[in-house]
């Protein structure tokens, strides 16, 4: 438990049998209700397809993008791709000349079909969508395939007449426009941001069929923007200043309350994603970067900041983002986003065609801090061995490990345990089950296990 | 001079008058070819406009686009955006869905408007275009910003039955699919790669107008691939093999001989950008990587390596891509990009508003490994003083710098000086023309100066 959580009591006190039907009514509720991660919709969860091939680069996700996709729109039929000409032999014609038909910004080749899946929420403005983590290579997310949680859909935003006001226990309060916000000293930092709710499928059991549904909602990005601290220490701060507020100017007006003492320590005012502008699923024009902290902190859109002696409780923090526990209380301000790891090569849904050598890949990351090993099981979790950690090594965030594996063609059951820089070990699933029950929804950082079949098929499966 | 570099004579030796009448004869000649990165066309060389704010994050480069921008194809006004309403209170309706309009892969914000600018060479598919360095934020460039340098245009591959033939002084001559490739353990790695013609402009006197202009002819991305030292050892080497030939799949058939001791070293077969498959223009499906070298050596839409014991002085290193010395010889092989640095904020074109505080930012790199040191100038090269570095300071990789300012109105002339960890220093434009000549074009690493004037703009000059 991080030493920022705090235990809310709820006003009953329940019997082991009134827990388990509130437990039980508390899932209904949640899968009739969209705004929910437990909500169920009518279309389908994401299963995407996978090829037998190591990466499936050239078969398309759309089939598995449902509703989302049928409604196409103005694109590619490749989404981010312009659909160009074949010839048979490359060499033999002009290729296309710099400029023509991409009006100067790139996109992505038309054979490149990954995408983000959305979740089956009866609503699209209330849901989620998942990095195809099962492609990912390195460390960095493109943008295009960051996940995103909305509450109210991607608020469009002028970054022309977009405001952020800074207010409450502050000597000065003030407005600071995007112009004023780029001329502070900048930094720039390459760090992961992670859903609290990655993974809440996976509790009782495996349900998601692909690394992209069980472990999609975390991504990584090289974020800049201005210390957070700079505009406070800009305001100044009242004596007795503890906690603030961040809103954003979404439809939802996302709200959430941030210990002064993080803020003061290393959250970002974010404008800048990967070389560029934030995308506007990210928060564009400027969004709060709460390092190692769950992503919804991160308050996308950030148009107020309000500094107070105590936290404001927002819907967020008291009917949201709080982790049910056994005994019927909840976990309440439980930021911190545990050591985790999870194989992304091979994963579910993919097929091995033949023994021999495969490369087992993955990647590995903590809210704490950086990661200092990733070991790999390849008979579920009897031995273990230490992977190649790729470099740079950074903190809090992704870190790509390596294996290589000789695969005999028999079952295997393939796990990976992160330890981070302050000793913490990613625990297992029945580890974390034991302390927190099956209803806390948020925060599983537990062992993921894929069963190598061996006819080759690899699935999402339980394994302690 | 780099120890691969090799001098090689010309037929004549030239008398001064003869080798100046020599290059001008050159410099004509190089005007009138369209392959050339002399070449004088009809269109105006970019100049792109920037506003009196510090970062014109919200008007357009599209009318510096010139010819490529007015042949207007189907994408949306704003290059890789996709157009939104824009509610006047983001609050009071509901946002754009997840995935409803972007198919799973997001697009840039609509108000994003900087573009890559293509130089004004006769044909569009030999030619390039610059990276937006003005707006650069971090290290990272976005993939749809990367500079661009085409021989014959984008080649359209399909990665499906593209292959790679290695062959020659091998073992086992063979031939890799893209299956084949990913299937061998990948390394990641961040990396700039930059034009060997990067400010060629630049020799005899201050050309370009911004920063895009005199620098945009570099870019970093985290590349993934395969090790080239893997391929080369699963074909197995012949005795004596000490070169190897990289063959694009463009119309240019685009070749470089490679020495084989910078292949085994830390070339990669590139397929992964930026955490996803590389661009169309930077080679999809694969390209060669050549740290710290000349760009143009990583040949692009890679298909085919043949090993040799000599290199095979193909047009690349014959005609082009040789550094013409005022004695009448020319380099070859000056494979090396030496330490750089530029500052990016403030730069050409751009207007401080008025005095007081800034933030000098810029970039620095150096193809034998990490920057060690950037000094900042804002006298002209008199007093100078260290730069904060950003981390992480990575080899062979753009490194963010950056150092407070208070400008006191009057005129300043700004200047950044790299030393990498070999204790090599970034030397003046002058001493390198004392060197080299004006006529050497390729290689130009010298110390940028901007001008600001009293009135606060910013120009490109050349100040010792």
């Amino acid at each position: 438990m991080s030493d920022t959580e705090q235990s809310v009591r709820p006003s009953i006190k329940r019997s082991p049998e009134a827990l388990q039907e509130a437990e039980e009514q508390f899932l209904i509720q949640e899968q009739q209700d969209p705004a929910s991660p437990y909500y169920r919709g009518d279309t389908p969860s994401p299963s995407c397809s996978s090829p037998p091939a190591r990466r499936r680069f050239m078969l398309g996700a759309m089939a598995a993008l449902g509703a989302a996709g049928a409604q196409g729109i103005a694109h590619a039929a490749t989404p981010g791709a312009i659909e160009r000409k074949v010839p048979p032999d490359a060499t033999k014609i002009q290729g296309v000349g710099v400029g023509v038909d991409d009006g100067g910004y790139g996109m992505r080749s038309q054979f490149e079909t990954e995408v983000r899946v959305r979740y089956a929420t009866k609503t699209t403005e209330s849901s989620w969508s998942f990095t195809p983590l099962q492609n990912s290579m390195g460390m960095i997310t493109p943008s295009g395939l960051h996940y995103e949680r909305h509450h109210g859909g991607i608020a469009t935003i002028d970054p022309g007449t977009h405001e952020l006001f800074v207010h409450g226990m502050v000597k000065q309060a003030r407005k600071f426009s995007m112009a004023d916000l780029r001329r502070y000293p900048a930094l720039s930092r390459i760090m992961f941001m992670e859903c609290s709710g990655n993974g809440l499928t996976e509790w009782a059991k495996p349900t998601m069929k692909t690394v992209q549904g069980t472990h999609g909602l975390t991504s990584t990005s090289e974020w800049v923007g201005v210390p957070l601290s700079t505009i406070l220490n800009e305001v100044g701060l009242k004596p007795g200043a503890k906690w603030l507020l961040a809103e954003g100017g979404d439809a939802a007006v996302m709200t959430r309350s941030i210990p002064l003492e993080k803020a003061m320590k290393d959250c970002l005012l974010a404008y800048g994603q990967n070389g560029e502008a934030i995308r506007p699923e990210q928060g564009y024009p400027v969004r709060l970067f709460v390092p190692g902290y769950e992503g919804n902190m991160s308050i996308k859109w950030l148009r107020r900041i309000e500094v107070s002696d105590k936290p404001f409780m927002t819907r967020e923090e008291t009917s949201k983002y709080t982790d049910l526990m056994p005994d019927g209380t909840a976990l309440q301000f439980s930021f911190l986003m545990e050591a985790k790891s999870v194989i992304t090569f091979p994963s579910g849904e993919m097929v091995l065609r033949k023994p021999g050598f495969y490369e087992i890949s993955g990647l590995a990351w903590s809210g704490r801090g950086a990661v200092k090993r990733v070991e790999v099981s390849v008979d579920g979790g009897k031995t273990w061995k230490n992977a190649t950690l790729h470099g740079p090594v950074l903190p809090i965030c992704h870190t790509r490990f390596s294996l290589p594996w000789e695969w005999d063609g028999k079952e295997a059951i393939l796990q990976s345990r992160c330890t981070d820089e302050t000793g913490y070990v990613q625990p297992t699933i029945k580890q974390l089950v034991k302390e927190r029950g099956i209803y806390s929804v948020y925060h599983l950082n537990g062992i993921q296990s894929w069963k190598v079949a061996a006819n080759g098929e690899v699935s999402n499966v339980h394994h302690y």
